[in-house]
């Protein structure tokens, strides 16, 4: 019998961590929950049920990990530490700035029950933040940057579908190819906002909506636009369907830094290049799964995040085979 | 006071590992140990002794961890294995076919003297066997290519210097730029060994040597360049000292692999480009040797790689500064 997992949640995060357990052998899709009608409900996975969320409160016995695919904004701050007391959980909360207080409240559930936690687990953050962390210790003296895209920020997007006469949109993240080749030069320059990314849309407005007024009140939202360049493209929702359908994603962190009294650079950069973001989130979060999964069995409770792991407990494989094979 | 270093062994890498340590105020160097007469060495840091190996049997209580400097084909195979039964030790051994009896060796060891060692650290093995490890847990179905260079093999280099008729030679490992670009691409191809990397010889030939013959001979060795594309330049020795004192290096670690019953495709990539080969490897030693102090004080003994050790560990910083900076 695999690891048995449950997801709670089927948005793209959710249908995106179901088809990374059908990759994995070792692991088993036990059910999918939701706070939706359960008949509102279709999985991919043959003979898996889809229960309401509130048969979580009795299936200890039938779930080793649950994967909480919810939202960072309202979900996840409530599900985490809410579930961390029930199961072993991984989720993907991805507020940076409200890290520590999730962690602090995870931890305190997690740890008064005896369950593992993960969280803040995905690339960014997640794949990400490791090779930020790896990087800085072995140079200490340097300088980090992080560019993402090309790809679909689905807040921005969101944020666009917010405005009054807007009824579709698709937003790309770009980075800037001149201040990516700068950085992999090794001339450490300071990059403002605006030289690091530039933002584009895709629009589809309502019909006989000013256009005109639809692209400034786009490009002057704070937060989300008003630091960027930014370009907007109107066009139909045919277009956008046929055009902008996939949710592609990625993106690269690069250290700098110099060894021997400044005598030497050295760069280290770790880039992905995706098809399909929440496939790829699901991916991340399934292998990070088997390792809570584990630590959970150990006796190794509390929260942990991506840099409390030792990579090895992500694999499927021995410790034997690892060394053979992939050292 | 920090964590106090041994180094033993100090050509390039003992260098390499001094420089790290001067740039990482929680570490210490301590001493150099030589087995060279240490009246001959003389270190870069100020008040730091250089003493004879055969000091090491009675300074455990000066010695935190001690770095192992030298050689994988006859060094580390003995020294591992027999300073692990007096120190916390860390090596880079990187005979990638040994490795499992090098491991078992250094295991027995460590374990009966109750300390802790790491193996295989550097950048490959080490950093890339990291990477292969992670992106092969997060895409079970894919393809995995290493790249070396643009970079200089020693071991090339002193295949070459053995030549009768060679004075002196500088290797450099090229990687071939289609073929990276086809990996990149997600196109999966099948690469021989003479589709991924180029080399290229700057040798300095004796007077009177027959440079057809030399030629003939360096492109025909086998292991070392039969199967490869090889480009031979004979040069003066000003001009190797002028043009080839460096010891960069670099490469990339490549995985491409399918998600979603092989709808969408992603491209996973690790880059390092080196100034300095022995400083950077150093750097990740001596990043290695303050997770090792760590582990050892928590009591987790015997022999790890770089995928038993838990990110956190290789940084002086808190759990909670790393939560709130990096991740």
């Amino acid at each position: 019998m695999g690891i048995r997992i449950g997801i709670l949640g089927y948005g793209n995060l959710g249908r995106g961590v179901e088809a990374a357990i059908a990759q994995n052998p070792d692991l088993e899709l036990a059910a999918v929950f939701t706070r939706r009608g359960p008949g509102q409900v279709r999985i991919k996975t043959e003979n898996v049920p889809v229960l309401p969320s509130g048969d979580l409160l009795h299936m200890q016995d039938q779930i080793d990990v649950l994967i909480l695919c919810g939202g960072s904004a309202t979900d996840l701050p409530e599900q985490t530490p809410y579930y961390a007391s029930l199961y072993h959980v991984v989720d993907s909360f991805d507020t940076h700035a409200n890290i520590p207080a999730h962690f602090d409240a995870v931890d305190r559930a997690a740890r008064e029950a005896k369950k593992t936690a993960l969280i803040s687990c995905g690339w960014d953050p997640g794949l990400f933040s490791l090779n930020r962390l790896y990087a800085n210790c072995i140079l200490p003296q340097g300088k980090d940057y992080t560019f993402w895209g090309r790809g679909v920020s689905q807040g921005h997007s969101d944020a666009v579908r917010r405005i009054k006469g807007v009824k579709d949109c698709r937003q790309y993240t770009v980075p800037v190819p001149e201040a990516q080749e700068a950085v992999r030069s090794g001339s450490n320059p300071e990059l403002t906002t605006r030289q690091k990314h530039t933002r584009e849309c895709f629009v589809v407005a309502e019909e006989g909506a000013d256009l005109a007024q639809i692209e400034r009140q786009i490009v002057t939202m704070p937060n989300y636009f008003s630091d960027y360049d930014t370009t907007v493209h109107f066009i139909s929702q045919e277009e956008l369907d046929r055009d902008h359908a996939g949710l592609p994603h990625g993106g690269s962190v690069i250290r700098t830094g110099a060894t021997g009294d400044g005598a030497h650079q050295h760069v280290i950069e770790y880039s992905l290049k995706l098809d399909s973001n929440p496939e790829f989130t699901g991916s991340v979060l399934a292998a990070y799964a088997r390792a809570v999964y584990r630590l959970g069995r150990e006796g190794s409770f509390g929260c942990k995040t991506v840099f409390d792991i030792a990579p090895a407990y992500l694999s499927a494989e021995s410790a034997e085979e690892l060394r053979a094979h992939l050292l």
